[in-house]
């Protein structure tokens, strides 16, 4: 393995002071980009996720172009139940679909947890594929999506507000929703591991609808299996927790051991850490749609952020993913003003 | 006017301790209910909102069908939009479309702040022969929505995930989006002035979209305006504001003096309560996707939740609208468990 030329990531997440606070963005390989856009117009959703040489290609553009201090592996949490043996389309401007959604017992027996070497080779050299190309500069972050989150898609069969219907399946038949959750869980622990072993320096799991579920189901149906996920990584690597809009369970995500939280723009930095702890790092939360004001506007509100977060244990980061109509210097801008922030004291 | 016999929700939002928590469901006249699915295979949304014995019958349908405390007129928040000059259309199954939506400052000439009585006269007779026909058995909720909302889809011109568009027009544009919002807020003043003068004996306040925006953006692009709608409107009757996800900002809406504060599912009833203070009635917060359910989890469900608000100072709700999938039985059931609550000393 390189030895890693900027490795502000690790050192934050590993609870060291550093000269200064790193950053990247969520989605950051993405549609912003005019490269990226290229790209799109020649190959499929899945094409650019199988084809190590085009994941990698992806995955670094924003290291080159925007110049963060971390690359995120361009894949799809969407591979999981995939993996796994459901169908799952990518829709231009839809998102996803599987055709044949999970309902019934029966259905359980359709999918299984499967080998992930064979199912999913492709994500493990797509990472050594980026690693060498990286050559050391930048970590680079393996994901995966959270149980629940998986779990949505799986029963709702596509995206939704509200993904009542997952959570209805959840609510009138639990002992099938906990099966399930434990064979994603399972599914992800070995993939996420293997992701490692390709050389993954950071974890970060995904709960793009935790926020959906109120404290107690949270509990019960997210955080019960993230902590699983946790437990089997923690000693290889450090990972991060991102559960949208879960605002209320900072502390419960805290004690899991993860060495990152993400947040989101709608939680005072402040707060957020009073209901963390002063253990963990903290990572976010700056508001997407604010990359589409004005350049001034981007670089003052970077500095409310970053003096609200403080000068350590935290990751400079967006509070959701990047959207596709920012200008790509607005991007660049919001980078520049995290590195160039000092405290004011 | 006739007196209220079943007076309930105006006596906690009076500040009385009352003999049981009153009870009503966000979005309670509507799909999940077969006999208003008859009344929409036959009229269009507009037509529903616009005849008011049609509104009447809409509104009184969940009074005699699922018992509950309140009626809340049958009307929508786009109705404002529509007074101030910009069309709004209804698609069947696919939400709110405004085909010419505000963008710039030339756009701004487009629309104006309506004489209401002329615009809306239409929902204050509605509001009187509702109030005939529910001849004193439970108040009449009257409601508009949040300044900050009506924007969202005033410059978005449809439903969305993130209001990008929207909050990108507050950012790039502040002056003009101000301009927009004092708009909203006057015209609204003044057709909730009129709805209460025909007869709405509360007003609720929806800010279904507030939750999009940090608590920053919040106090400057929402709350300013709603504290003027406020103002105005609670030394004449009971106000409720209701803002999604708003959590961060309870004690500064408590703040403003209105009565009462919506709250969803993803806060602790008694955090809520420690953010809003001991003086403000709190509404809410049952998760709308629960009354998927089966009936026995609902009830014990209702138990939890109520026992958290505690028996003073609530008013028992949905954390967010019922869904259409709904059954009827389970919508009976949730109200039901309510009335028979008893708190557990």
């Amino acid at each position: 393995m390189n030895e890693i030329k900027n490795d502000l990531l690790l050192r934050v997440l590993r609870g060291e002071q550093t000269e200064r606070t790193p950053v990247w963005m969520m989605r950051q390989a993405g549609r912003y980009l005019p490269d990226y856009m290229k790209l799109k117009e020649k190959y499929s959703f899945f094409e650019r996720c199988q084809k190590p040489e085009l994941s990698a290609e992806i995955t670094i553009q924003p290291v080159d172009q925007v110049g963060v201090d971390a690359a995120i592996l361009f894949s799809d949490i969407l591979v999981v139940p995939q993996a796994m043996g459901l169908e799952v389309q990518m829709l231009e401007g839809k998102g996803p679909l599987l055709p044949e959604p999970i309902k019934t017992a029966k259905d359980l027996n359709r999918i299984y947890v499967p080998d992930v070497n064979e199912k999913l080779g492709y994500v493990f050299d797509a990472i050594k594929l980026t690693k060498q190309e990286l050559n050391g500069r930048v970590p680079l972050i393996g994901f995966a999506g959270a149980p629940w989150t998986i779990l949505c898609y799986m029963v709702q069969g596509k995206g939704s507000k509200t993904f009542d219907e997952a959570k209805a399946f959840c609510y009138m038949q639990p002992e099938l929703a906990h099966q399930l959750l434990q064979m994603i869980t399972d599914t992800t622990i070995a993939y996420l591991k293997g992701q490692v072993k390709a050389g993954a320096d950071v974890i970060q799991i995904f709960d793009s609808w935790g926020g959906l579920l109120g404290p107690d189901d949270f509990e019960n149906i997210s955080l019960k299996y993230i902590r699983q996920m946790v437990s089997a990584l923690k000693e290889d690597v450090p990972v991060i927790i991102f559960a949208k809009g879960a605002w209320h369970s900072l502390q419960s995500m805290a004690a899991t051991g993860a060495h990152g939280l993400g947040i989101d723009w709608c939680i005072q930095p402040e707060i957020a850490r009073q209901f963390a702890g002063y253990k963990v790092v903290l990572q976010g939360n700056f508001d997407p749609a604010k990359l589409l004001s004005p350049i001034p506007v981007i670089e003052s509100e970077v500095k409310k952020m970053m003096n609200a977060f403080g000068s350590s244990k935290h990751i400079a980061n967006l509070g959701h993913g990047i959207l596709p109509n920012v200008p790509v210097d607005h991007a660049r801008a919001f980078v520049n003003a995290v590195k160039e922030f000092q405290i004011q004291k």
